[in-house]
């Protein structure tokens, strides 16, 4: 997730100890995950033979034969219809890379327990031993009936696409890649506040995207369908157009819906003029791209925990600057959407999670803003209360007007 | 398990209202079942920003470095360590059979709450969507890196044998077939309590057991393990012997160490003179052949609800008598064995559970009853609270012992 981007080299000093001491005497994060961050508890007592008459054998046996005649009643029964599965394969763990799956469960647990904080979701850290499509696609299909929701996170692009796309396909239960949409849900409520400050809709901006992976493509797709002007996607190689011969099939895809103004060249020369810059990529842009962009511009620098435009720079060319860092104002964090989603998704038990649950996510939380609204203030905080239960509401509402609830 | 054998055929009126209405509003259980009975809880704290920093973003990046570094510490930083997969496929579940994993959750569900409420083990219910022996190892394989265990659940006979052999071959970590060898824990702490009381010694006994399933062939085993004198096994179709032309490869292996007797015929025929019966097959053991039983035996009539032989019957000729049921005394349930075992393994990371493990897990069950030995109590109450630690401290130094620990 944007918020989450962060540059192994600052912060890599963990193991100066030389390996026989252990590392929570020098560093409270240590001390704080010893054992972990989460828990199981029953919901149920267990304390007697009453109890367990119930909860297990004999008892239990009814609520499965139950199941086995009407399998929709595994929803109201089991804890399937609030628990997610946070899938992961290790490979691009925050902006640590391929860490592999041991390595990542800690930003799998840090995840369950913000489901269950902000969005009261149960969540699963579920790391996989495997990083083919085919492997991960089967693993989880066969896994799925145990789970509510399938939360997709920190897997590698452009493989990332195709396994939500192939899951989505396969089963009956939301699946979301946390990476690509939470992130754009967020970016887009905030653009949707940051035009409606400056007077504008967002078929008045023409945008500039630096990233073409999860995060780039999924936000770039989502503006699109949200009626942007124009936007533009820039990889490492610069602007991607149909005239580059170097392109993967998703950036292909991209160019064909994207770009309209017809950009070629660098990421800094399509800033010229440009209302929107989002950056999801690391690196740096230079001050003078950002001085050639047009007057009112949004700078969106969400790189952590370097933006790609520091945020003292920005403020002199911009009308609103949003990181992903919590210690500047405007901070795009996916943890304001992808709790309420699920939660919204759970309580009506879609079968899916469409675009128009995904708009009405952003459109709500961009609306907890309000009349509050000012250039340091396009987005909530991820502690306002307010954030979830919004998005819930708004996407559970969104589910039954699809048609993809089933209760 | 044992103490699961529910004949589906008693209580299957679950479903008389037609599908139109709530179940809970006629029966408790249902109204206890509703949502599930378990939850995931955070054991850190989430509620501000300086909370999320050290639990999420940018903290956590330093534990996974770490992690990524020396892998080992992945037990030490995360819930690994602490959290066991209860696996399924649904084939076998209770005596319901091949009802499918959704049907099978109630009890993956109630079997996680039982380890945390008996052995302080966090579980996750994993009911998978695939029946092969292949797919099932290979799904296991790949989410073992989220767990430090894996109980194997109500997986059908022949096939869990296969699965638990190379899932222990697989991997680092324990895997236990709990309708296998919960069972014959418990059975063998009963059995050496039995004979303690009857002034003999397992050498001196000559047992046979009815059903050549997940549950009788790991009894059988423990049974030759643990230095029985002699032991028999009867499926449908008599006693397994090397005579018959018709034995699954489980049952050859069976039939070499098994039968030293050389006894052919039928179950009943081979109970003449024996000195123990054990029953984990259903079915029903006609009066005559448990009163040919010889002096002081011991009837272990194990199938739920429905003994094969009834108690008060038993109590005619049998010096002991257990059952699989909670409202007569000598309750053979797994809930003694199976959240001891795994939190003993768990505490000192074993890399398996050895056949010493078992063996010690069932002599320090056998030993909680101590003093008050008698024909009525020769096995611990599942509530009495001296079990599960004593049974997690055999397990954890028998670790040790065998050199199978890792801290």
């Amino acid at each position: 997730m944007a918020a989450e981007i962060v540059n192994p080299r600052s912060d890599s000093s963990t193991d100066q100890d030389g390996g026989a001491e252990p590392l929570d005497a020098f560093d409270p994060v240590f001390a704080l995950h010893r054992g972990g961050k989460m828990a199981v508890q029953a919901t149920v007592p267990v304390r007697d033979k009453d109890d367990l008459s119930l909860a297990y054998t004999p008892g239990v046996a009814r609520v499965c034969t139950a199941i086995a005649e009407r399998p929709e009643l595994v929803h109201d029964y089991t804890w399937k219809s609030s628990v997610v599965a946070v899938v992961t394969d290790g490979t691009a763990v925050l902006g640590l890379g391929d860490i592999g799956p041991e390595a990542s469960l800690p930003v799998m647990e840090g995840k369950a327990i913000l489901f269950k904080q902000f969005g009261g979701v149960d969540a699963v850290p579920i790391a996989l031993d495997c990083t083919g499509v085919d492997e991960i696609v089967e693993t989880v299909v066969r896994l799925a009936p145990s789970f509510g929701g399938v939360n997709l996170e920190d897997i590698s692009a452009p493989r990332c696409f195709e396994i939500e796309r192939r899951l989505q396909e396969r089963l009956d239960i939301p699946v979301f890649h946390d990476d690509q949409h939470g992130t754009a849900v967020v970016t887009l409520a905030a653009l949707r506040n940051a035009a409606k400050l400056t007077g504008r809709t967002l078929g008045d901006l023409r945008a500039v995207v630096s990233g073409a992976g999860a995060a780039g493509v999924a936000i770039t797709k989502m503006l699109v369908e949200a009626g942007i002007g124009d936007v533009a996607v820039a990889d490492r190689k610069g602007v991607v157009s149909l005239d580059r011969d170097d392109l993967t099939q998703v950036k292909r895809e991209l160019a064909g819906f994207t770009n309209r103004a017809g950009l070629t060249g660098s990421l800094e020369q399509a800033l010229a003029g440009a209302d929107v810059f989002i950056g999801v990529s690391g690196g740096t842009v230079a001050e003078e791209a950002v001085a050639s962009m047009a007057k009112d511009a949004f700078v969106f620098a969400m790189a952590n925990p370097n933006p790609e435009v520091q945020p003292d720079v920005a403020h002199k060319y911009a009308a609103v600057v949003a990181t992903g860092r919590s210690d500047y104002p405007n901070q795009i964090n996916n943890v304001l959407a992808f709790p309420g989603i699920f939660a919204g998704a759970l309580q009506v038990r879609a079968s899916r999670i469409t675009e128009g649950m995904k708009l009405a996510a952003a459109d709500a939380l961009a609306a907890v803003v309000g009349d509050d609204l000012a250039a340091d203030y396009v987005i909530p905080s991820p502690f306002d209360e307010r954030v979830a239960p919004a998005v819930t509401a708004a996407v559970a509402a969104a589910a039954r007007a699809e048609g993809v609830a089933r209760q």
